[in-house]
């Protein structure tokens, strides 16, 4: 059984969370909340989804399994406005899930959860850096990084968050100073490179949140953790490093 | 004789009622106001159109045929802000039609008129539902049914008005209870299918109207009409119904 | 040596100026400001471009040569939001220029001046007709007449602007009596015809002039001038004419 009520803008940022890696993803539903893990179809960069019960205007379930159309969840999601709300329920007979918004009701095929490619293993990691900065200023040094290049690293120098990107021709950095992030730790310097493709895709949702801590080492597995739906949801991100080929 | 002055966006909507359909039409000019009938090239939907000489800030016009390239209007109409003065004024010599807007003068070569497909006879319909509703529910509607189907049902049961799209997964449906609708009347259930395509087309301008009246049947064509021009225009289309496969 | 502030948009504004005729410029640097000419591939139109020293927030030079790939620039531009404040920071060892805004630092990779095309020769040309008028309404001209042809008539009859374009069809002309006009002097009637593509061109940076002076002839090139960075700059196009085949 699923049935739950949710503002229909907490709703698309938690989907699209997801659905910028992978097209189709199978949720665990608990009588706590929502869950997803997915892997995008290049084995780059990995999601782990979380939204509580608590972010639902109302919510009943008991455990399950549904396998979603993200493309056809967002194209139905994309005819609501902000403010409205969105009720779920899934009939567990016919296996579809009915989306009621503003009088418009949307019976939604899901897809058989055995067919969705296996959920990944997430990787614990003991990485040596943690910056906690503002989403959208590491959106704007993605967007500014694409300009000039497809590769971007990240990394600290003495306490200072930087980005740096480099082309043929032209270069281009951001240095963060402790003072002007949130927080950092760091056991010593880093640096990773990571594809801008993958960073572009992840800076839509990464670029929304107030927060967003890295976990960051060197020529490692970067870690974006983030709160979605007003702290009752988390969204973290994990994208394998490019080998840095100077 | 056809000369006058008229608010750019009263001129804009009423000829993008006609243009949604047909590239090109023939307008009636008489001393009354301005009309026009025209059907899509595949024979599917029809326009009927009328322009009231109240519509106009002036109007002075003795009876005449002018053939008009829509395309070419349009792009010129394209050129006007919404509080723009348009002086219309048909040179009888080289019947080219003179549009003049804040200081510009077009000059637009007309089609002649026998070269223009001919009109329709309009279908005098005895339909037994009849549903007043905003327009842009309508559209609301056609466009989430776009989001599943190519085709959409428009029906009646008990008092009350439905839309419903059906694809190959998904499913939308709309019910809007007598309350909610400005009125309705039946002698019966009813039900029609239509396709997206057209409905598409027809809601651009169905969206604009505070008051769109459906004349529906079962298996039948639709009548959608609604005014224009704050009441001084009158339009109405006429849509074929498709046959319903199940 | 050259070490500058500029305001984001006076920036802009004044690339793109030179921007929509060429794809990289040769800008000559002197204490007193930035100055470049050049010529488009076809050699059709000419732009002449001159910034003071008093359009600098800060500006610092000794006298030198750049070579700018202006697609580039305006890329990193684009970035910029409009009241940011951007440095410019020649590096002459590494003949680049560093640009910072906002703590991003792009380093631009700078061209062999000598690997750019030759500056032309600017013509000296007495014109008999000189008017100025609003840029935006000379854009709102050209864009009118790029819905009927692909070329357009300046001229000057008894005191009045004209434009004027003809299709094989439509026409549009736009009449501006001297009353209408910020000046007019003129010693007789003049008329040339242009490129709407280049006039189009054009148009993107003389529509934003509250000012701009037009010195036309009879089939001669025409001069446009206008002010940019409030004053503490010049810009000239010389477009040549086309051959009115009538």
């Amino acid at each position: 059984m699923f049935k739950a009520v949710i503002n229909a803008e907490v709703l698309k940022d938690a989907i699209e969370a997801v659905s910028t890696l992978v097209d189709e993803a199978k949720f665990h539903i608990t009588k706590d909340g929502i869950s997803a893990r997915a892997v995008d179809p290049a084995n780059v960069a990995m999601v782990s989804f979380d939204l509580k019960a608590g972010a639902f205007e109302s919510y009943n379930a008991t455990d399950g399994e549904i396998g979603v159309d993200l493309t056809r969840m967002n194209d139905i999601l994309g005819m609501t406005s902000k403010d409205d709300k969105i009720e779920l329920n899934l009939n567990e007979e016919t296996r579809k899930l009915e989306i009621r918004t503003g009088g418009l009701a949307y019976t939604l095929s899901l897809l058989d959860p055995t067919s969705i490619r296996k959920e990944p293993k997430v990787p614990k990691l003991e990485l040596p850096a943690k910056i906690v900065l503002n989403g959208a200023e590491l959106k704007r040094a993605v967007k500014a990084a694409e300009k000039v290049s497809d590769h971007m690293a990240l990394g600290v120098v003495d306490k200072t968050f930087y980005v740096e990107a480099e082309g043929d021709l032209d270069k281009v950095r951001l240095d963060i100073p402790e003072s002007s992030l949130i927080s950092i730790q760091s056991t010593g310097n880093v640096r990773s490179l990571f594809s801008l493709d993958y960073l572009n895709d992840l800076a839509k949702s990464l670029g929304k949140a107030e927060k967003v801590s890295i976990d960051l080492g060197t020529d490692y597995p970067v870690n974006f953790t983030f709160n979605i739906a007003g702290g009752n949801g988390t969204v973290t991100y994990l994208l394998a490093p490019r080998i840095e080929s100077e």
